[in-house]
């Protein structure tokens, strides 16, 4: 951005934590540089992949749910409403506090999350069972007062691009299975990132302040932590006592309903970049790149020749629906295949006098490497069969990654080895206070009970030593 | 929205302020009843036209900008630093005092406009010639503490849709032709929504704090008020030498930048509503509507029949990429009018057992209310070919209205008697008190001098009778 382009250089992926803060920026996704702690600029190229990210989840979405967009300032009379909501965010929220010159009658919250700036709405617009189920999305700017490590993407002052959904519901069983719908449309946006998740029931110390229960999607990161990529709540009725949302049963009895909500943000970015990336920079799924397709003419004779075929193959694919760019810039080819390496184009073509004699262009793939002849006559087939095979080996190389970094574990010591590697699955024996004290003697967090459930054939409780039917998964998280 | 649906009334347009507050709950654009003042909740079907007026936005910028995304929070010290810019937003800024309980060391501003969240990374970003010019914008929400009293979507505490667009250029000629340019594109962009707009430029008084001057755009509302729609800033080299933005140029001497900046906000979505719509509510044009066609059987008998054309018809339509939907619910086709009408269908289709019998379907325009006979051999071309007329009608049946309502006037008495009907076109000398003054005495607001100059032959200003070839807008303005 702005500056004389230059062979950056980028710390190998293995020392994780360098190799994230430098790809942001040498790949140009997220500016760190603006003047205030955990605020964050995007980049247009990063925005750009922001975009598509935002555009699937609206496709998604978009099916069941409808978009609306909700005021970003609470006042605090409302935010003030749900003791256990208060609780649990309290610490982190921004308060505004004056307007102009003068002292506001009113302090206003930024929004942390939008529970209580929607349902004051959802009790005016919930009547009658008929309304029901409602199923509405937003996707907007929130706040969060970190006094933790901020890191772009992943621990923010400013969350930029929360997807969050807020559905109601006539019954408790209803808005079960929505939060089961949402999980299930959860594993599906990370599948179309090519990203492995998995799903657990979050420990009651861990729920969201307010809710029944809380089930969550994780990614693992390639430094062996979790990341919590996504979490479904159901409210069960808690907030519609608190804001009187009732609707007209057929009975025409006034009944409290369920709710349940759901959300996303950019964290989803962060795990798509350090999940496929590697040492030569992004490696980006297909659907998301903003390019797919670099041509680079290999120039040594015959330029014209070259260049024309680079442009016939560039409108042979853009005509199929692929985004496609031609590098015809004076740099060395070397230096062109460091710059679109880094920034992740899944397919280079390259094109030189001898290709053309055999009516062929090279191919070479982003992710493996591999190189291939395509036939000029196969152009467009072989080059959309090329991306979906890229788009599942991202997706295959990542789910081993994720199953390799399983371990069963069976006692403290076990957990204690395999912990900075990734996921432990342990026997619990569902006592809260078991739950805390593995937490505390591993240093690991409890993710929770697996979504499909697995059975642990009688072992015992690491802690309590009671024998128990509970897996948990471990893990040292974000 | 989650009301038992019933037939609402609309106060005639001739009360326009009333039919406005009513069209935007009934219509379900906007909801007012959040709990602070000033901040607004679009409903679901209201977000739905936001969105597609903003992908036409986004597609006219994106030819030549690239879209990114800065924070919301400014620091204090920032936003401080220029001092004309200060002035004219420091009544308006919302502060944040404190994060979570306790106070922040630095507040920070609510942007009202992101210049001082922008520019400080523009002095990092722009370093040679060869970066200029450079184009990045954003859509965001801004705040404005208005102690005026406020409207939806036109006077807002939370602006919740505001594209800036903020452009470098080498020189004040480079930054400009940028300004012109950035005034061609938001004439294309109303003329997408069939809004016709004069620009002119801002007297001296009422341009952007900071700016060299400003070039706006005004839409004329059906009370005969003008509603400022965009505006364009050249920045010269202001805010470089605030910010510190500086070029390396060809001969390698350390040059200030000079910049632009421009914005729309939901005030275009106001302008759509209230120029086309009408008594029965909206009317959209196609290419915003969330829906284009509406298909209603009318049923007698055979209704199997009926309902398979009618499925027929509405996948040949979206089969070349209409937005079509069958209402076939229980009410009466009466009520089912009013319904769509409300909604601003453009065109609605009338199915009936007498219509398959002549192989025809019957189209009514939304705009006009004229019925026409549609053979189904020639279906899509003419349905298409229908939405293209109503979306010229709107544009002309607009453009006459806007025409018809400039009046040439010579001396107050003159615009007295006009201004509450629409635009006058006065002679003035050009000096500021003359202009402040003929404000005062007509109690309108001078919009500038128009952007395609018009000739006075000599008139005189109506102030101190001096000989000009100055002619300008003057209106009553929101």
């Amino acid at each position: 951005m702005g500056e004389a382009e230059k062979e950056k250089s980028l710390p190998e992926k293995k020392n994780f934590s360098e190799w994230y803060n430098e790809i942001l920026s040498v790949a140009e996704i997220m500016d760190v540089r603006y003047p205030v702690k955990g605020l964050y600029v995007w980049f247009p190229f990063g925005f750009s992949i922001r975009k598509r990210v935002y555009n699937i989840m609206r496709e998604l979405l978009d099916r069941e749910h409808q978009e609306a967009l909700f005021p970003l300032l609470i006042p605090e009379n409302e935010f003030m409403k749900e003791a256990e909501h208060i609780k649990g965010f309290e610490d982190e929220v921004y308060w505004v506090t004056n307007g102009g010159t003068s002292p506001l009658e009113v302090n206003l919250a930024l929004r942390p999350t939008s529970e209580t700036a929607i349902y004051p709405m959802y009790r005016i617009w919930v009547r009658s069972h008929a309304d029901l189920p409602m199923k509405i999305y937003q996707i907007v700017n929130t706040f969060r007062y970190e006094t933790k490590h901020t890191r772009p993407l992943i621990r923010l002052r400013e969350i930029t691009s929360f997807k969050e959904a807020h559905t109601v519901h006539a019954t408790w069983e209803d808005a079960a299975e929505q939060t089961e719908e949402a999980i299930r449309l959860y594993k599906e946006f990370y599948r179309r990132l090519a990203i492995p998740v998995l799903a657990s029931r979050r420990p009651d110390w861990d729920k969201f302040p307010g809710a029944d229960y809380t089930i969550a999607v994780d990614a693992l990161m390639p430094d062996g932590r979790t990341l919590q990529v996504g979490t479904a709540h159901h409210l069960a009725d808690n907030f519609a006592k608190t804001f009187d949302i009732k609707y007209e049963a057929l009975d025409g009895e006034q009944v409290y309903a369920h709710q349940t909500c759901y959300g996303i943000s950019e964290r989803s970015i962060a795990a798509l970049i350090s999940i496929h990336g590697d040492d030569k920079g992004l490696i980006l799924p297909p659907e998301i790149a903003p390019l797919q397709v670099i041509i680079i003419p290999i120039i040594f004779k015959n330029p014209e020749e070259v260049l024309q075929t680079c442009k016939d193959v560039k409108s042979r694919l853009e005509s199929v629906g692929m985004r496609v760019q031609i590098d015809d810039s004076d740099k060395r080819p070397g230096a062109k295949y460091y710059k679109w390496e880094m920034k992740g184009v899944p397919l280079r073509i390259e094109i030189g006098p001898r290709d053309i004699k055999q009516k062929a262009v090279m191919s070479v793939r982003r992710d493996t490497g591999e190189k291939k002849n395509i036939q000029l006559s196969n152009l467009e087939r072989d080059i959309e069969s090329l991306l979906r095979e890229i788009h599942e080996n991202l997706y295959s190389t990542a789910n081993e990654k994720l199953e390799n970094h399983i371990f069963k574990c069976e006692n403290i010591e076990d957990i204690c080895s395999h912990i900075t590697r990734g996921i432990a699955i342990v026997p619990w024996c569902g006592d809260n206070k078991c739950g805390l004290e593995l937490e505390d003697q591993t240093g690991a967090g409890i993710l929770g009970v697996p979504h499909s459930p697995k059975c642990s054939n009688g072992a015992k409780c690491p802690i309590c030593g009671s024998q128990t039917q509970t897996l948990v998964y471990m893990s040292k998280t974000y």
